[in-house]
């Protein structure tokens, strides 16, 4: 019976190269091999989504210096081709989806956008929770749809992105709650506060993190996300759930994504061997998080942006990893000498 | 007057992303844009270089556990398509010159090479030196007069790689040198030695280093590069300066790379603003050399191939960088709301 993990790694060792030499290319070629189950994998039609979300906590000021409606305009911005990702996706023959999962604005509906809306934004989470679960169980739902549908344009690698001004404060609570960390650890600068911004954006989350009593959901994920996370957030973690189950590739971006991911990995206790992880943020945590799942991400450009960009990004560094691995001459085919003669 | 960095950084600065948020692609944007004088860089028929040469040490056995003639079957197989650099090329529509600088082996004169060979192979350093003083110059005017050949076939950003079973002990050597650290510091595993091999690679280097006086060469680039470098590693020199003198992106790789600019940064002390560095190999030493650089490398992937492998691979980051500071939307342009409002 043949393994295909021994047979890609005989295929990998035996090119013309030192073995281990293309270090982290071969760590991504074994991984595609697997999840495609296939000593000659493909990605096809390689695709970015970015869920976009407005959270009511944003509207308080407390935590984010851009105003809430910058998450539309971005939105926006991304249709009309202007943004950082657009710049990417377009460079590397990305297809590009935009979802409106629960931006506090009303899109026209004849703009190319996926609009999955739950509401126009969650609510302030100082106040109550931020969704209900039914609103929490319909985003994880509409998710898994979206990846259905890319499926079925013969699309097997997602790199995931979000947009949605507030939502670090998100990730933080949920980094927070599940992995037991301080949120003063888990809080970090998002888009660029300064020192005494983020000073009350820590005091904020600490109330916010009593208030609610996370500390006591750090096994119940449906109920933790209804009560702190962000639209976007759990449609990432519906379309996460999606793109394990039906073998695609998952290619986290930052701080953001890596915190949905979290979650979706308590539905989802292997998706792991599912995802790729593409760039480490400058998000203080972000290093922390991709610890905790023992990932080692495939750049750390000093990037804050969100968007998918850090995927967008990595997905050549992919491409590259399948292509030596389908492409590259063997020590026997192209009469080189091993280092065993 | 116009500052074109200042304008650089206003550019941005006011694109539709928090200040800084994009990390080291915002500061190779600036770069380009300093190399091009303008605040539109173009990348232009982007290139990789890799120059290849036989080292007489390594006929010894006593630094590399890969035969000598593995640097021929290597170039054999850049021309026929098979090797990781063939395959990264092609991928990302980099045009590849593979350079005989000195290749122990009479390569048919049809083949597509350039045909810069000095001898076939540097004599062994451990009997005298290993090159001399006109075979150095020689090779430097070549690597020039390949460089001018790439500037009239309008290229303007050149990936710099080299093979050559033994290099990774005259890089060694030339950094220990100009660096002033010890031998045991700068010699690696190199294609892989083993712990015994390693004992051996650096006792035979201490050997040379104190035979050939290079403590006396550290600021005669020349001399030293005569005495313990490479055909590759002269010609590439050569290159550098060249490729410096005409305004052009210099992309470092690894290792080698990176050791032979040590030599051109004597020659030519304004180099480091044109050199882009791609990859921070495995290779233990290279942190070290990068820092004293205070180079920021793009990529961190455990490489160790050479070949110009990192190089290629850190393209397609060079150019979003590029691709952002022309494509993006400022937040004007965009009607997006700044952090200021």
């Amino acid at each position: 019976m043949i393994n295909i993990k021994q047979a890609l790694q005989h295929i990998i060792d035996h090119k013309t190269k030192p073995p281990g030499s293309l270090g982290q290319l071969e760590d991504i070629a074994l991984q595609v091999g697997l999840i495609q189950n296939t000593v000659s994998p493909v990605i096809k039609n390689p695709s970015i989504i970015v869920f976009a979300g407005d959270h009511g906590i944003a509207a308080t000021g407390l935590v984010n210096p851009y105003p809430q409606a910058v998450t539309a305009q971005m939105v926006l911005n991304f249709v009309a081709g202007g943004a950082a990702i657009n710049v990417f996706c377009k460079q590397h023959g990305l297809h590009l989806s935009v979802v409106d999962a629960g931006v506090n604005f009303d899109f026209e509906p004849r703009l190319p956008i996926i609009h999955g809306k739950i509401a126009k934004g969650t609510a302030n989470y100082l106040e109550q929770p931020a969704m209900t679960i039914a609103q929490c169980e319909e985003a994880i739902s509409i998710g898994k749809l979206i990846v259905a549908r890319m499926l079925n344009n013969d699309c097997n690698c997602i790199g995931f992105g979000e947009m949605g001004i507030g939502n670090t404060s998100s990730a933080a609570l949920l980094m927070s709650a599940v992995m037991g960390k301080p949120i003063g650890f888990c809080a970090g600068r998002g888009t660029g506060v300064n020192d005494e911004q983020l000073q009350t954006k820590i005091e904020t989350l600490k109330k916010v993190f009593d208030l609610r009593q996370l500390q006591t959901l750090a096994n119940a994920p449906i109920q933790l996300l209804a009560t702190v996370g962000g639209f976007e957030i759990a449609m990432m973690v519906g379309a996460f759930v999606a793109a394990a189950e039906n073998n695609m590739i998952i290619v986290v971006d930052g701080f953001i994504t890596t915190a949905a991911l979290l979650i979706a990995q308590q539905l989802s206790p292997g998706i792991l061997q599912y995802c790729i992880f593409a760039h480490q943020s400058n998000e203080q945590a972000h290093a922390a998080m991709l610890e905790h799942m023992e990932a080692k991400p495939l750049l750390q450009l000093g990037m804050r942006l969100g968007e998918g960009t850090g995927a967008a990004l990595a997905m050549p560094l992919i491409q590259s990893a399948v292509n030596f691995l389908n492409q590259m001459a063997s020590f026997e085919s192209a009469s080189v000498s091993n280092k065993e003669e």
